[in-house]
């Protein structure tokens, strides 16, 4: 008899926004797996800690890479790989036990997540369920308090790493629009939004639903400094009835 | 002293979808406000009845429109906008009679949400609070089990009422994409796919965490009829690790 896998969206940060769904395979879980930077502790794990039940086993997923490795080097590709492969042999070893495992996935397990390596290696071979949870880019316009999209209203997901001829093209194509890796691209993402003419209007948010959060208005936003997971809000609402 | 907005996201169908943010605002509040169509139950309040307690206040936004006027007719317009009016002084007077209100939106309250109209009339005044929920795309893609997007995958949501060479370019110029607003739509929406070679890999899900979901390769979807609330999900991810 083999178990399950589950696919628990955690969702953005606030351990509040967890669904009602998420929070009871959590706790009738007989092994909670999550992924986490080595010597980092799992975000997706600190978000989810309030359901853990005594006796339960855990997965740490460690990711093996290092910042010495560039992401588009060979190497990186297949150490990351090897990864993803023992990760799942990991969490198979579980299921053939009989055993259901929850892997916990910050935001939406499907969206950008990376449960969806586990997925397409055990979703095929196993009974397997997926427990949507609240985007990061939901969990920020909602903070922001900023209606997106509506009504016939387009809405485009665009990485912060294209380039700025890249960005501005689809800037000027879409009603809505939420730029999400901004890091280091943060100076290209406000020059592509000026170029258009859509930077009065975007909205810069940090740290989505946790504690700490913070939002303002891009062109009070002057300096460069943002981390990775910040991202930028464009909204489109172009026709209110 | 006045009260407080709540705009709570129910999720797309399954009560267990509720955040414990969300089930625990609905439990608080002296009011609670859904909308529905004249003479049909209100989908969030189904959603949601399970956290009412005795003793609140019930507002049902009933929409005056008929199928008789057309949507782009300017009485349409008119009409939709005096009721948008109505129903937020409808909330106001309970808001400054002190009480806390708790608006349910089907889905994520800011991502295309009726929701919306109250929120620009009422945010600018009183203190508001907007709780996120699943979208219904969400919901969709997990109940297919179906990875959506990765790394630098652009993801493009589109309304199904755009025309068929609009919907073509913009699917030639993403990874992954969602198309809303099926209905009638369909046959229009499989021969964009067809043209641009994206039927493949393409899936159609109705009535999305609803306990008679479905979904099914749109290569298998031949016949013609699609529930307005219906969507078509086109799976990204181009490039794993």
């Amino acid at each position: 008899m083999s178990g399950k896998l589950i696919g628990v969206g955690t969702g953005p940060g606030d351990p509040d926004l967890l669904t009602l769904k998420a929070a009871k395979a959590i706790a009738g879980a007989d092994v909670v797996a999550y992924f986490a930077k080595r010597g980092n502790p799992s975000n997706a794990r600190g978000i989810a800690a309030g359901h853990f039940r005594d006796g339960q086993i855990e997965e740490a997923l460690d990711y093996p890479v290092t910042t010495e490795i560039h992401r588009h080097d060979h190497g990186y590709k297949s150490q990351i790989q090897d990864f993803y492969a023992e990760a799942a042999e990991r969490i198979a070893t579980h299921i053939e036990a009989g055993r259901t495992v929850a892997v916990l996935s910050e935001g939406d397990p499907l969206f950008y997540g990376s449960y969806m390596h586990l997925h397409v290696r055990l979703a095929p071979r196993y009974d397997t369920e997926v427990i949507p949870g609240i985007t990061a880019m939901s969990g920020c316009w909602s903070a922001a308090g900023l209606p997106l999209v509506q009504g016939d209203d387009v809405l485009t997901v665009l990485p912060g790493t294209l380039d700025q001829l890249e960005l501005q093209r689809r800037l000027s194509d879409t009603e809505g629009a939420v730029i999400m890796k901004l890091g280091r691209n943060l100076p290209k993402v406000r020059a592509a939004l000026a170029a258009v003419g859509r930077l009065d209007g975007a909205v810069y948010v940090e740290r989505g639903t946790m504690e700490n959060a913070a939002s303002q208005p891009m062109v009070g936003k002057v300096d460069d400094n943002a981390p990775y997971f910040s991202l930028v809000l464009v909204p489109g609402w172009s026709a209110r009835p």
